[in-house]
């Protein structure tokens, strides 16, 4: 019913996460449309990513292939003491958009997770214990998500640190109400943890 | 912050149709993640897109470069009397999946918007009329969009045919409630459509 090269293109782009059939239509119509050279830049792109990008040795954030370590970390600007860590490199871009954070980053590369076969053993701790050692870190903000595996990483990391014998302030996010939301909408648990964690004035 | 090359990823995939910065970046992060053939596979049909795709010429459904006409319309089993007018060439497999339709198709190429600057001149309606002729089409079935636009292109695509002398019978589809509504739910003129268009039993 369709042409090949159109179903082809509907195929590959239905891989990405999140993406249906009927989006995937959607998307190689609009590419259908547009002209050849932006369809080309949208391909190189495309191409040229992977050798383009390259881990961090030592933060595990995303860099430039020709970049040693990440430019948060080397920037003498930065607090090394103070180390945010994270699940995934793109948290850090998140927690960079608050524009409140001086310090720097460690990405683990994922959370526990038993059902996905995502063991501890995956995830850049060692690393992280020898960070603290090594930067003399006085402060670690446990950054993952607000999520069960998330939760379960944190409370592994912050054993596996105390194991360690290390002296190093832990922290965890705040958690209570987003912004906007009523108190109505609010669900149980996240209405507990601001009943829990809230300021005296 | 991030690697130019998974910066230009992610500035490209997020000129698709309803993808924002931050699907844009889970997008690029999939394929940041995936492997390198697979998004060469990606790359390639979209760089080869163009030149696979053409529109056939009697009903500007989109069809292989290799292809004269439309295979809906070349079959034999299709019924070339009966013509269902879409507005975009995605609408044809919306139908076609329907297996209930065993006509031909014809694709105005869009909507009479002003707002858009579409005018009627840009529509395929001149073939159109042309066809109703050749074809000795028996019925219309105008299935444009439930749409403003696809309103008024219907209403305007009547009036021509109608201001040609044609004999041929016109339809629309139907209107009324989709699957699955609660009638509590159902905007006004969608109920006022369908109590308009009841059927007795």
């Amino acid at each position: 019913m369709l042409p090949q090269a159109l179903l082809t293109v509907i195929d590959e782009i239905g891989k990405l996460p999140g993406v249906g059939a009927r989006t995937a239509e959607r998307y190689a119509y609009h590419l259908l449309r547009a002209n050849q050279t932006s369809n080309d830049k949208l391909a190189n792109a495309i191409t040229a990513l992977h050798s383009g990008v390259k881990y961090c040795p030592v933060t595990f954030a995303l860099i430039d292939a020709s970049q040693d370590v990440s430019p948060l970390y080397s920037d003498d600007a930065r607090d090394k003491t103070l180390v945010a860590v994270v699940e995934e490199p793109l948290d850090i871009i998140a927690l960079e958009r608050t524009g409140q954070y001086r310090g720097t980053y460690h990405v683990l590369g994922g959370a526990i997770s038993p059902i996905d076969g995502i063991g501890p053993e995956q995830l850049h701790i060692p690393e992280l214990i020898q960070r603290i050692t090594s930067d003399e870190v006085v402060e670690i903000i446990i950054a993952t998500n607000a999520s069960v595996e998330g939760e379960s990483t944190a409370l592994f990391l912050q054993r596996q640190i105390e194991n360690h014998g290390l002296k190093v302030k832990m922290s965890r996010l705040a958690r209570g109400l987003p912004v906007g939301v009523d108190l109505e909408y609010a669900d149980q648990i996240t209405l507990t943890h601001a009943l829990e964690g809230r300021r005296i004035l």
